[in-house]
């Protein structure tokens, strides 16, 4: 194998391989990338077993061929080179040599003969958004997965395609995220419980924006996104996901609409006085035209007012802040509604078209 | 106690005084911050014992007053608030109220009396400089100390003044820095060895530029660095610094002028074939208008070739590629001159004028 491309180039496709190779392994194959060069272009596949990247980009080939090395190492080498044009070539002994204006560098590279190609996917029907959405869906629900043994659901975000909707959902034991975006046509229906951990990975290196698409494809075992020159396969967690319209409620009896930014700084700030071992939740108390927050622990006690429309009964509930302040941050809207039903009930935090869905369960306190 | 002042003003004076609040310790009160308002100003002071910082900040005293309260929790309150004005109050029970717009915390304050406060420093001499060059000087020399228990001194920064020079030197058993610069007069001979670590933390909060005067005090057992309305004062390390004029030598076999970014980053991707169990050197091969530097280790080989002007006899040597890469990553010239005696002798990286000289050791190595 012989080729010559950018360094910038190799950096690019190696910071998008290096997501599926596992920190950890007792098997040395899976610690490396596969380097396959075919007319035009350089490939770089890696895979965990759950999880495969493929990339491919464009080089001078010189000679056709393959070989894995060890990513990390392969990695900082690359990384370390001037910003010039890398030529990556291997002898009989599959050892590499890389080359960059004066340095010369030979590493140990190892036959491919083992290494776990991406698995065949049989695609039963495929949608394409932007990858700008993609990223932005993952961001918006991906906080309230858990990795908890008890539910492997809990550890995946469920996706759905209907009609013309793409919708993900996620649930961690303390509140429910919802998130639905329109596509711009007709989808065929199917949906998927995707690893929490491979959607992280896919919001970090999908870096397109609003024009640039990504198709993800539904199989029975996978999931394959595919964008520019990039193809990303994972398994899918098995099982059904919880019947979450059965959660959740529609029967509210305070509606209050508040300014997010003043209630997230609030919140921010009350989180200052709890500690690992003191884990005292904010008590919001809503009256006519204000929202009360206060919080007492061992290390000291805090209380704000916040201008807020009131609509229904007065109210005094409690909240874990954190969980407040997860779904506030991914919410870009101004104002927020936030519905309860009574003090020991899960609140929603809603928009009316429907476009984000957050519940949350209250915790118990007294007063002291 | 009541002041007032912007959260801007307690948020840069926090970053100053923390500097000088331990991490671990059993006395409680080391933790703590002091505030004291007077007439005008509020005045924040830390002291761990080895190191005391004291800074003023404007602010409008209602009630004049001290109080102790633990930094870290204070600090981490302070920067939530909204960016306003703040009102710090205490009451008789040494409780302290923090508002700031509609947000009002309330925490556990300390009585002044177990406070260290700063010692009085009988200043034996002062030398005025800027702060740019000081905090310059210190990055320039700080790598080659030692925190050994070998030899205290090695763990300390030792400064000079005479005529009007400023000398700072370190030595840390493999390599020697030493940066000289000018003053702007002459100034009474003095010297005193710095610990790094007060030296490190002056060169982070001294932000002031080459028209930002500081003022350095030596007395006998401690140092004071005095800049717009800060003080710190430190313990200097006791005993006599090395004699480092007897090991330095000027009787040189070759000498090179290559340019410095090209061998920086030569040696840099170097570093790359060297693991926690591997530690090979680079071997550096001067021959006429070239040097080639090569690694050879268990990960793979490097093999690199510079242009360089050679003076003296062609010369094979070794070295731990980090302490030049230390050495050169603090010279701001384009081209360094690297003099050497023979291959088991230190090299020396100095410039013509004397403002810098790097003294650093060979290491032995064996050819396969």
């Amino acid at each position: 194998m012989k080729v010559i491309l950018s360094k910038d180039t190799l950096v690019k496709g190696l910071n998008t391989v290096s997501r599926a190779v596992p920190v950890r392994t007792t098997m040395e194959i899976l610690k490396c990338v596969l380097l396959e060069a075919e007319e035009g272009y350089l490939k770089m596949v890696t895979n965990d077993t759950s999880l495969g990247i493929e990339t491919k980009m464009a080089a001078f080939v010189e000679e056709a061929g393959s070989v894995a090395v060890d990513a990390v190492m392969f990695s900082s080498i690359i990384r370390k080179l001037p910003d010039s044009d890398v030529v990556i070539e291997t002898d009989a002994q599959k050892k590499i040599k890389i080359s960059c204006e004066n340095a010369r560098f030979s590493i140990a590279g190892r036959g491919t003969e083992e290494f776990i190609y991406l698995p065949d996917v049989d695609v039963r029907s495929s949608v394409t958004v932007s990858q700008f959405t993609v990223r932005e869906m993952i961001n918006e629900v991906i906080f309230s997965t858990s990795d908890s043994n008890l539910n492997a659901a809990m550890a995946g975000v469920y996706m759905e395609v209907f009609e013309d909707n793409m919708k993900m959902t996620t649930l961690d034991g303390h509140r429910i995220s919802i998130r639905v975006t329109k596509l711009q046509e007709n989808s065929e229906k199917n949906a998927a419980i995707i690893p929490a951990k491979t959607l992280n990975d896919l919001s970090k290196i999908a870096n397109g924006d609003l024009d640039s698409p990504m198709t993800i494809s539904f199989s029975k075992n996978h999931i394959q996104f595919s964008y520019d020159e990039t193809r990303m396969i994972s398994r899918v967690i098995d099982g059904d996901y919880f019947k979450i319209d059965a959660m959740l409620t529609h029967d509210y009896n305070t509606t209050v609409k508040v300014n997010k930014r003043e209630l997230l700084d609030c919140l921010d700030r009350s989180t200052l006085l709890i500690s690992e071992s003191d884990h005292k939740p904010v008590i919001i108390e809503i009256s006519e035209e204000q929202m009360v927050l206060r919080l007492r622990s061992a290390i000291g006690d805090m209380r704000e007012t916040i201008a807020a429309e009131k609509t229904g009964e007065d109210l005094k509930i409690a909240f874990n802040p954190k969980f407040l302040i997860d779904a506030l941050r991914v919410i870009s809207d101004e104002e927020v509604r936030i519905y309860f039903v009574r003090f020991n009930f899960p609140c929603t935090i809603k928009d009316e078209e429907g476009s984000y869905t957050y519940v949350i369960l209250p915790v118990n306190f007294t007063e002291d």
